[in-house]
């Protein structure tokens, strides 16, 4: 069943309307949770979205994708220059409304619907919450908005051929950390072209790698045409050249494998148990043939890396 | 069991053997099938390949992975101008031999184990045969050869961790296409934008395609996450962007399916029958989940761009 939600965009409405998304830090400055930047990883494919902005609501939204680990988007500027650099992304199929919706307009019948906790708006004022950014709310709600601003969602059909998905914002992160390893003054001819090659999982990465995993530690395959050199810490999260080629920041995997651990719907713990994403429903993994027994223990320079993937890839 | 083969470098030695590869055109240039060309589609990650060029052996290789149609190496420059354009490419591990082999030298024993069609070498003067490239040999040439230059295959483990995957050349070639779709003159900012995202199966080609197909055919997945949008003709095949933007052009796959598909490991008839390539074990079929049941039959807008998978990429 979808679930509901209410972004105050603050500063960045257009940029996150025009480019189909939501972006929130993955904590505040000071490194504490926040359950408004936690709900991206909450949201999944075919909830809806109300859009608020300035004391306005002007779009709504259906999410497109699960959330991906990405940094700020550079279109941001200086605008929540004072955010962390890292965060979540959720591709969002946005509408913009014909009308706009002042929510104090309808507050009487709107304050009583909105939660206790965690409330985009203050009851009492229609106030947006400065603290909020994406708020869970109900269906009712939800509806109450969509009925003032005369938008329906779209059905699933139609969200999905307009939806955008997370590796497309990856592609655009990455080509850009691309361009500036290309651009470089102080890596070798050489150095850059093992750099682009490791984005692909090929080259010396990929060599790395197989000198210390053998083969797909979930099926087991080991015909090297199947697998797939997959980053554990991601190539755009790495800090520098020996972290994109190491080899323990690295496994073999089969395609399926691959792709789950790369989108965060799937890690291990250093003991070799599968973590599965709460994103994934049982019947897309038996689909998948991932099955979720012990995939064998880490070593323990893989182990670091494993970590990361844990809490910063892993969608919950 | 890895299977023997001998190539007829001539003019490519140099390139072949320092970019890790074979590369020959599909066909004559007249357009008629060549055995020796048809090999590269028969070699297997493990076979054993000797490099004879000049009248002399110099270097041994373990083919590193399936067969990958792809265009003539730029580095070949003039050399091979009159080949086509388009061939099949198959990474090899190769090794130099400290003392090159003479093959005349030894022609007494050599002769009578050469095969008697498709010979590399003419068995009566031990020339070079004019029209050889790649040319299974029998167990008892390589050992033979290999004793005389004093190289032996280097064992699994090691051949696959210097292994290069044919996707890593893959890389190669679209790089060249895209930057030149960057720096072209005649497209707008978007239109650029587009091909370069339909290039990883994002943006505008994705959007299409999910107009036109609507589940993984090969699993029944319709979670937008799971998805990949493929070309049926490559993205680096496609002769304009028409093509590469094409709904028609796609399919929505399950990534192991993907994989198979995009490798030329899997393709389909017109009905929806699955053809698996030989190169794939019934085993390793089984651990990526892939069924061979009718997949549904494909629209007429979709046949042509099959029909292309099924005689450029398809690895028989």
């Amino acid at each position: 069943l979808p679930r509901f939600w209410w972004v105050n965009h603050k500063k960045t409405f257009r940029e996150e309307v025009d480019g189909g998304y939501l972006w929130s830090p993955k904590t505040e400055i000071s490194g504490a949770r926040s359950q408004f930047y936690d709900n991206l990883r909450i949201a999944r494919p075919g909830d809806g979205v109300i859009s608020y902005s300035n004391g306005l609501i002007k779009a709504i939204g259906v999410v497109a994708d699960v959330a991906v680990a990405a940094p700020k988007p550079s279109e941001f500027g200086s605008r929540g220059a004072q955010w962390a650099l890292d965060g979540w992304l959720v591709p969002v199929v946005w509408q913009k409304t014909q009308t706009a919706a002042r929510p104090k307009d309808f507050l009487a019948a709107l304050a009583p619907l909105l939660p206790a906790k965690y409330s985009p708006l203050q009851r009492d004022t229609g106030h947006g919450n400065q603290k909020a950014y994406l708020s869970e709310i109900s269906a009712e709600v939800f509806n109450l908005v969509a009925t003032r601003v005369g938008v329906s969602l779209p059905n699933e059909v139609e969200w999905k051929i307009k939806a955008s998905s997370s590796q497309a914002f990856i592609e655009e992160f990455e080509a850009a950390i691309e361009s500036s390893i290309r651009s470089s003054t102080t890596l070798t001819v050489t150095e850059k072209a093992q750099l682009v090659l490791a984005r692909r999982g090929q080259g010396a990465f990929r060599r790395h790698v197989s000198t210390i995993e053998k083969a797909c530690r979930c099926t087991g395959i080991r015909a090297p045409e199947l697998l797939i050199a997959s980053h554990i810490k991601p190539w755009r999260y790495c800090t520098d050249a020996e972290e994109r080629l190491d080899g323990s920041n690295g496994l073999l995997l089969s395609p399926n494998a691959d792709h789950l651990f790369d989108r965060g719907l799937m890690s291990f713990d250093d003991g070799g148990q599968v973590i599965v994403s709460s994103a994934l429903t049982k019947e897309s993994l038996a689909k998948l043939g991932i099955f979720t027994s012990n995939v064998g223990a880490f070593l323990p320079t893989q182990a670091p890396y494993l970590r990361f993937h844990r809490s910063h890839i892993l969608v919950p």
